[in-house]
């Protein structure tokens, strides 16, 4: 999984049907040693109620679809938890 | 997913048999914070009827094969909504 | 999905079972704006007749699995088209 | 696979449920060949008791999701074994 | 799939269960235009007795998985065949 901060919303009202009712938030990567971020946001379903400004971990590939708990959903993208606290120490 | 701008169709006579009948699109990858864009188009088929200069959110992996309805269909990428509006604070 | 060109051929004699039969094709990605090329090249297995100069279509991920009809193929890329024409505007 | 270093751990109080139980921990992938380390952390979960400084195995994609034997589990990365030793001679 | 050169082995005493048995080489995927090599070796298992020194094909993802014939395997990179020859011309 990756971290992520969320830093908008997106809008399609033109859409594949099994998206519906899903909440598509901008999430851009961030780097946990530096809070760099990474140029490129990713479009995310959020299903844990998370919001702009949180820190999140999201999960790609199949487990995308797997946490929507709907096999059609066409994610590639899913916050699976916002983060509360972390503890690192990058010269170990 | 990722965000888009569809630049152009590609054509192929010669094809698998399960890619008939799909449009197939050139996408142009998009960060939506400068508007800036990758080098690098990629092939996504359509299934919403999104065109030329539209910006679209698209699938990756598993989800875009899912995304077409038929688990044959040899595809890795599938615009899956096209983008009305977002609203983004990278400062957050 | 990605374009790219057949630039050559690989062969292994000792090699899965399950790729008995296929030809191995060596495919660079290409950038369709600049006919640029991608430095490092790739291996995919050809099912549609592809050659070395043509300008093909290739998938990867499990649909590249699925693109050749046995689940127990293991591959990763797979050419699913010969490209005829492409249409593109970058300035879109 | 690749090889990482577990550099610190992670906690999420809301997150998707079936995460609960998972020890979350932050590994940043190493080159064998001269130690260096790449710049962004993953998430990974454990499966197999690693802690903070072990030199790692971890898995990705659907394969992560698997090693946790419960294909709810919404993860794309799983740590799958902890280094012993390693032999290599880039010079080959 | 990819082309790479075997350049050692890696031991894991504590790993996930269904890794018992396996060899795991540590593989560097090399540009076969140049025979440059990139920079982060992986780490590979082998079903088809691989050593040091080869130059191999392996395949990622969910296929790497079942090239091990067992679906419970968690890898994600699996050697399936042994270069022979090949022939290239990168500038068709």
């Amino acid at each position: 999984m990756k971290i992520g901060r969320v830093i908008g919303n997106i809008w399609a009202t033109r859409k594949e049907e099994h998206l519906e009712g899903y909440k598509l938030l901008l999430v851009q990567p961030v780097n946990v040693i530096d809070n760099s971020r990474d140029r490129v946001p990713i479009v995310a379903v959020d299903t844990i109620g998370a919001g702009a400004g949180d820190r999140v971990i999201f999960v790609g590939g199949s487990s995308a679809r797997n946490a929507t708990r709907d096999n059609m959903t066409p994610v590639d993208a899913t916050i699976v938890g916002i983060v509360d606290d972390l503890e690192l120490d990058p010269s170990i």
